[in-house]
């Protein structure tokens, strides 16, 4: 057709982005259809340059795709129980360890500075809350990123010196990571809570618990977690918020190792019944297990690919492959989901906790299509969940070899999360997650669904054009 | 539009039934719509009648309410282990009871003669398997459904009378049920296997198995398996042919009681050792639960739910809650599905178990849509088993209100087969199962789809309008 002719038939409009135009067409009728586009990296002309300069780099792609291969390659293995302080690299009696990237005291949430105190109260530091944040406040603590020492820990994620973790290792590249044990629901540490139950759960924990799990985990020979995370997929867990699966896989796979292990009668008791009434427990091993995958891959020189979310309660924070060392933040988003009875949206901490590893691994938000009935813990309907796990991946590298989703025709789960993937489509990774009371010693409000700041990715686009730009 | 009208237009056409007007139309350049229609009673004049004589029938109605309401409100709890000569009613020193409806020895498949023997062997009436085909067709033992005396078995079903059996109780109605103990995989009595393994695990189960579970059922004070089968459909479990979750939940539950029983060391050992190893343990359990369930609605007035499905390997037999104390049977199917490596078609036995009481009772095959996993046992690709499930609610009276489908928005399960339904649209329960090999002593060879005959339903009918008809 010649371009003349155009304007002899009628018209018929296709309107793509501003919304205005297609209100005006319709309403001088003129038949249009108002498609849903966005602009790349929505719209940021510096971001749209950078995608367009990297667009097809073969090293890029190259660099990806041994990122996605050594996350896939990876066999984490539950070896062993061990104190902060003798197995967790650079921990000092001064450090405490806490979720998310670097923070200081005065810009710590509640929930935070809560699970600090406790903390320090634990360690014999502090006896009140007051004396706690004295101490915090001296000088003489040093607080560090869990994932600046190889660990995660779920919501405020404290480690102090003191605390038994679970000793994970990545049989294929040789790496440890490290992660405290859950404590359950109720007033617990990693929500805030300080008070006395809490202190003397994880004194107990620390003398009956971790002895009698180090034992069973040393008889066994180490519990392979892969396996463990890819059947509970098939059972319905995503193992971020739902783990119960995962927990009484868990138990079966640890059972005959703690009949073995010699403890006393009333000690065996209490550990079989403390994890077996805590659907969660699974959660602190499927975190070092996402955190062994993925720390093999930092420092790939041009990938692009995610190694690392977390939350502090403050600021969201994000690693990725081919910048080492390098931590890109944002502000920590607030939670949609459904509160517990008696709570307010007033009530809610911002986002907080390294738990975020799952998604980053594939898990989590990216694997919700296994896990249908945590829509009745985090808010929406079943068709949502499906829909989250498909939209993931456009946002990433590949596929895992190890996890796959039944409802998705067994497709592995979307793996690998490529900031040049978000900056271009404009889609941000979904977590889902537990939502913390915001201020110190209250403990969990409930539980949804959020996404890291857009500032992450931006900010992680801008530092690798300045390091990779030739 | 007059009549006369109709054929000015040019004629469009939509075909129902015989395709083969279809076809004709659309050779002759006629756009037609072929709709996929059945005649109801596929076609069964005699079937169309009755079903025309009980439309709308609101006794009909009013009975099968009752009758789910019934099932809905019943409490399957596991209350005791016993001998089933000491709890099984009705049970003689010379009884055998075993799946589906009545057989005589000369007319039984393979995997049920071998379970006979293995059976007698057990109870050292036999030393073989001439020995115990000399004996079986004596006339001194007497053959007698499970179902005749309160009791379920999967696969050849066989109870005899030293076998352990659980009990449980609905402790709504205060109906009882029982079930042996799941022996496993492999070589198993269940499947017709009765070689030495099988005869000795038959004995370490009566001698050390059932006392060790008595003592912790009897402990824990009754164990309720609603809660275990409403929790195992959101994990991706049916409670048929898939029980890793329910037997794990199962493990979870007994544990502080078995580790409160006081058993010698060995035994708590070998014990959760064997519950353990075994997916399939929960089933011996998820089978009385449905059969305590549906047996408490038999002999409700004018009912057409079907109260049984059950088969043993020749006949598949059904009972309908309104027909008491009556079978209605036709030939067992070939099951579809997939075959374990070496084995081919020839090697199949038809249908057989007790098993498809799970079907009965909105579970297994009707409860699909929970266990995409299944798939990988049973063959097919996950949307077959959701449209199982969402098929089923054409013949079914309602839905559960304990068990329902994440994938389906968490709708009941499709409960309360009605012959009716069935009749009307043609449309057979789906039953997902073990393949038996059809020789004595060599055990399963596969999982599939299999359906009941259609007969069944169709004697079952004619036998309701003889009763019911005025």
């Amino acid at each position: 057709m010649a371009i003349g002719d155009l304007w002899k038939a009628p018209l018929k409009a296709v309107n793509l982005g501003n919304r205005g135009f297609y209100d005006d067409l319709v309403g001088i009728g003129v038949p249009t259809v108002d498609l849903d586009w966005k602009p790349p990296a929505r719209g940021d002309a510096r971001l749209i340059g950078i995608l367009d300069r990297f667009s097809g780099d073969a090293g890029i792609g190259a660099a990806n795709r041994e990122a996605l291969e050594r996350v896939n390659a990876s066999r984490p293995v539950l070896i062993d129980v061990g104190i902060a302080r003798d197995v967790v690299p650079g921990m000092t009696e001064d450090t405490l360890l806490h979720a998310g990237p670097p923070i200081t005291w005065d810009r710590m949430s509640g929930p935070l500075r809560g699970a600090v105190a406790g903390a320090l109260i634990f360690e014999g530091r502090a006896k009140d809350f007051a004396g706690a944040e004295k101490l915090a406040t001296s000088g003489r603590i040093k607080f560090d990123p869990c994932h600046e020492h190889h660990a995660v820990g779920p919501m405020a994620g404290l480690i102090s010196p003191s605390m038994p973790v679970f000793v994970v290792e990545n049989r294929t590249h040789g790496n440890r990571s490290y992660a405290t044990m859950n404590e359950g629901l109720g007033k617990v540490l990693r929500y805030g809570a300080y008070g006395e139950e809490v202190i003397s759960r994880l004194c107990w924990m620390r003398d009956v618990l971790a002895p009698a799990m180090k034992k069973a985990i040393l008889i066994s020979g180490g519990i392979e977690l892969k396996p463990l995370i890819a059947q509970a997929l098939h059972m319905g867990d995503e193992v971020h918020n739902r783990n119960k699966a995962g927990t009484s896989l868990l138990l079966r796979v640890l059972l005959p190792f703690l009949l073995k292990a010699g403890l006393p009668q009333k000690d065996l008791f209490e550990v079989a019944g403390f994890v077996n009434s805590n659907d969660h427990f699974f959660l602190n091993l499927s975190m070092p297990a996402a955190k062994a995958m993925l720390e093999c891959a930092e420092g790939i020189e041009r990938s692009t690919m995610v190694t690392v979310m977390a939350r502090n309660g403050t600021d969201f924070g994000i690693k990725v492959a081919g910048l080492p060392g390098k931590w890109f933040t944002g502000p920590a988003g607030i939670i949609q989901g459904l509160l517990f009875p008696g709570f307010t949206e007033a009530d809610k901490n911002p986002d907080i906790g390294d738990s975020a590893i799952t998604e980053t691994a594939g898990l989590g938000g990216f694997s919700m299509a296994s896990a249908l009935a945590i829509v009745q813990f985090v808010g929406g309907e079943p068709a949502d969940a499906v829909e989250f796990s498909r939209k993931m991946y456009e946002i990433t590298v590949g596929e895992s070899s190890s996890f796959s989703i039944p409802i998705l025709d067994f497709r592995g789960s979307p793996t690998g999360i490529d900031i040049l993937k978000v900056a271009e489509t404009g889609i941000l990774p979904q977590i889902n997650t537990g939502i913390a009371h915001r201020e110190a010693g209250i403990g969990q409000v409930g539980a949804g669904l959020v996404n890291p700041p857009w500032e992450c990715f931006r900010s992680a686009l801008l530092a690798f054009e300045e390091k990779y730009a030739r």
